[in-house]
C-alpha cells in the first residue's frame, strides 16, 4: 500500500512524501510512489507515540483516589483494591486503556502489572502493540521470588507467540526486591536477551530509606545491576554522581512528569540527563496517578515544566522525539520513526482544526496546541485500527459500559 | 425550555436535576420540571468555563516563536509583528480563537488587545460572551495616554450596545503605564462602574526594575490604585506583605500557569492566595505563549503544578471552581454557576468516552482525564452555539482557511 500526498514527519522535519508499506513495515519513502493507494492529502503523518511506563489495568481506579499524599494513596486506597484484582478485571481495564491510547495517538505501550496474560489478550484483540512485564514483587522472600520468576517466564512465552507483544522483565523496585533477586533477573535478561523495566528514585522518601539501609545512593547501590538493557521509570531524585553512573552504564529512562507532579514526587532533572546523552523517553504511569493515558498531553506538560528553569529547554522538536523515536529505543523496537525498515505504526492528523492553525510551525502546533480529536486515523503494524475516530477492532461502547460496572464492583468487593 | 434528565454540577456536587431556561437566564432548577424539553440524558452539564486572561487575536502568532526567553520572544518576534497589525487581522484572529474556545467548553473570555471593535464583531457573530478591554500602553507619554483613554471609552460604548459584550479598562502594566495614568483610569472605572484588568509581577525582571525605580515592591507601589475592582493577571512573584495588600484591597487574580511555565516566568503562589481568601480565576494568556486556548487543559496543569509542594493542594473541586464560579466573580458577571438567576452558559459533556470512565468520581474525571472531544453541545446566553461538536454560528472551515492565509501574510508583511 502507498500512503500518498501526506505531510510526513521525516528526519526531524515535515515534508511532503509518499510512504510505501509492505505487510507490517515501512519499505520506502519517496515522491510519486505508485501502487494501491490511501490518500493522506491535508493530513500530517507522525509515528505513533510510545508510552514507556504504564500500569494499564489501573484505568479501573481512575478517579478513585485523588489529591492524596503517596503513602495514604497507596496504603489506604490502591493496594487494598489491587489485592482483590482478578484476571477478568485486568482484561477489561486493559481494553479501556487501549481505547484511550489509540484515540490519543499512542501505538505502543510498556506495561508492568499483574495477570499480564489478560493484557496480552487485550493487545491481540485490539491491534495495538504492547511490551508486557509481570511486575515482580519479591519482598525479600526467595520463595516468592521464584514464583515471580516463573510467572515472568510464562508471560515471556505468551508474548513471543504474537507479533505485536514483546516482553521485558519487570522487577518492581529496589525497595520491593532484594539485590540478589535483581541480579538473578539480570542473568535471565542476558540469557533471553530481554530488557528490564524497574521503578527507581520516584520519591525522596524512597531514596532516603535506601541511603539509611545501604549507606549509598540508589544508583550506587544498583551499580552492578544497571546496564544498557535497563529502563528506569521515574528517576526523579538524582545526584551528579548518579547521573554519571547512568551515563556510563548507558541506562535508559522513562520520564513520568504528570504522575510525578500529581503525587508530589518532584521534577526529574531531564535537561541534565539529555545534556549527558542519556536516553529519555516518556510515560504516563497508571491512570490512578495521572489520570489519563494521553501522551500528547504529557508531552506538552513535560516541555512546560522543564521550561520553568530555561525556556529553551525541551523545545518542540526534542519533546516530540522523546515521545516517539526515544520511546522506540527505550523498548528495543523498530518504532517511533517514519523510516525504511521501521514498523508501520502511524497516526494521521487532520490539519483543518482551529487548534492546529495557523500553520507557522506544524511541530510546535502538534506539541503545544493540538487537540487529540484531530488524530483521525491510526495504523499499527501496517493495519488501520482507527479510522475517522472510530476504533475498528473493538466495540468501544460495550467495553466502556462493562468496565464501568466491573470497576464499581471491584472497589466494593 | 427545560433541559431534562441531565447530571448537573450544582452547589459543588453532581446531581440529577432539570434546568429551566427563560430567555438567556436559568430560572429554575428542580426535579421533573415540565415544558418544551431538551433531553440531556447521560450527559453531564457544567457551567461554561471562564477564561479570565486572553489576547485573543494572538492566535495569528500561534507557533510563530516558541522555546525562547521572554525578552527575545517579545522584542524580536511579537512586537515587530504586532506593530503591523490591522483591524481585519484582529477580526479573523478573534474568530479563530473563539472557535477553539467554544470547542473546548469556554463560554466567556476576558480579552486585552487592540482593534477591540473588531473582536466585538467576532463576539457578536459567534454567540460567545466576551469582556473586552483596549490594552492601554501609555509609555509615560500623557498625550498617548489621552488617546488610549479615548479609544477605551469608544470600546466601552460598543460593548454596552450588545448583551454579550461587556467592558473593562485595560491599562497594560505598571511598566508601560505611569502611576498618574493608572490613577486616571481608576477614576474613570469608578465613574463608569467598571473593572480594571492589568498585568502585574509576571517576571522577576519586571519586579526588580520596579524595585530599582521606586524602592518598593510592585503591590506596594500600586497600593492606592488597587481595589476590589482590579483584576491582576499573572501575580507570579509576591512577597508575604504584598499578599497582605492584595487581601486587604480585595484584589482579584487571573492565574496563567501555562504561559508562566512556557516563558520561564515562574509559578504563582496560588495555594497561599487561596488560604488568604483572595479570589483566584484562570486564564490561558495569548496563544503565542501557551499555545492553546483550552481552559480544561490549563485546569489540569494548574492543579498539577501546585501539587508539586503538596498533593492536597488544589483538589479537583477547588480547581473546577477556579475555572468557573471564580471566573464569573473575576469578571463581575452572573456566570460560572448553574443556579437560579445566573446566565444560561452551559456545556454538555457526553459521559460515554473512555477518558471519562469508570465513573468513580465525575469531577475528578472532568478535571484530570477528560478529552475535550467529549464536550458535545455548548449553550451561551440561552442559545446553542455548538451541537454535536459542530459550531452553529460560524463557518469553521472558511475561517480557519482565511486566518491561516492572513497569519502567513502578516508575519511577512
Amino acid at each position: 500500500m502507498i500512503i500518498k500526498n501526506g505531510l510526513v514527519y521525516y528526519k526531524g522535519k515535515i515534508v511532503k512524501r509518499d510512504i510505501e508499506i509492505e505487510g507490517n513495515k515501512i519499505v520506502k519513502i519517496g515522491k510519486n510512489l505508485e501502487g494501491e493507494s490511501y490518500n493522506a492529502e491535508k493530513k500530517l503523518i507522525l509515528p505513533g507515540l510510545v508510552n514507556t511506563h504504564t500500569h494499564l489495568a489501573m484505568t479501573l481506579l481512575r478517579g478513585y483516589a485523588d489529591d492524596l499524599p503517596l503513602n495514604e494513596w497507596l496504603e489506604k486506597y490502591i493496594w487494598p483494591v489491587e489485592s482483590k484484582l482478578k484476571g477478568k478485571d485486568v482484561y477489561y481495564g486493559s481494553l479501556l486503556g487501549i481505547i484511550e491510547m489509540i484515540k490519543s495517538g499512542t501505538t505502543c505501550f510498556n506495561d508492568m502489572y499483574f495477570f499480564m496474560d489478560k493484557t496480552a489478550n487485550a493487545v491481540m484483540e485490539s491491534g495495538i502493540r504492547g511490551v508486557l512485564n509481570h511486575g515482580c514483587i519479591e519482598l525479600f522472600d526467595s520463595e516468592k521470588g521464584e514464583r515471580e520468576i516463573k510467572e515472568s517466564l510464562k508471560i515471556m512465552k505468551i508474548c513471543e507467540k504474537n507479533e505485536r507483544t514483546s516482553f521485558m522483565f519487570g522487577p518492581h523496585s529496589p525497595y520491593t526486591c532484594s539485590k540478589g533477586f535483581l541480579m538473578k533477573i539480570k542473568d535471565l535478561a542476558n540469557k533471553y536477551q530481554k530488557y528490564i523495566h524497574i521503578h527507581v528514585s520516584e520519591t525522596k522518601n524512597e531514596v532516603e530509606n535506601i541511603e539509611k539501609e545501604y549507606k549509598m545512593k540508589p544508583m550506587e547501590y544498583l551499580k552492578d545491576f544497571l546496564d544498557k538493557n535497563v529502563l528506569i521509570a521515574h528517576a526523579v531524585h538524582l545526584t551528579k554522581s548518579e547521573i554519571k553512573i547512568l551515563k556510563e552504564k548507558n541506562v535508559k529512562i522513562s520520564h513520568n512528569p504528570v504522575s510525578n507532579l500529581k503525587l508530589s514526587s518532584g521534577i526529574a532533572p531531564i535537561p541534565e540527563l539529555l545534556k549527558n546523552d542519556i536516553l529519555v523517553s516518556l510515560g504516563t504511569d497508571g491512570t490512578a496517578s495521572n489520570n489519563s493515558l494521553n501522551v500528547f498531553e504529557d508531552l506538552k506538560i513535560m516541555a512546560l515544566i522543564h521550561k520553568l528553569k530555561d525556556p529553551k529547554n525541551l523545545d518542540a522538536n526534542e519533546s516530540l522525539k522523546i515521545a516517539t523515536e526515544n520511546g522506540g529505543k527505550a523498548l528495543n523496537l523498530k518504532i517511533g520513526k517514519i523510516e525504511e525498515g521501521y514498523l508501520a505504526d502511524l497516526i494521521f492528523i487532520d490539519l483543518k482544526s482551529a487548534s492546529l492553525n495557523p500553520e507557522h510551525n506544524l511541530i510546535s502546533n502538534v506539541v503545544y496546541s493540538m487537540d487529540t480529536e484531530s488524530i483521525k486515523d491510526v495504523m499499527i503494524d501496517g493495519k488501520f485500527v482507527m479510522q475517522n475516530r472510530k476504533i475498528l477492532t473493538l466495540d468501544e461502547e460495550k467495553i466502556i459500559e462493562k468496565t464501568d460496572k466491573i470497576a464499581k464492583e471491584l472497589v466494593n468487593r
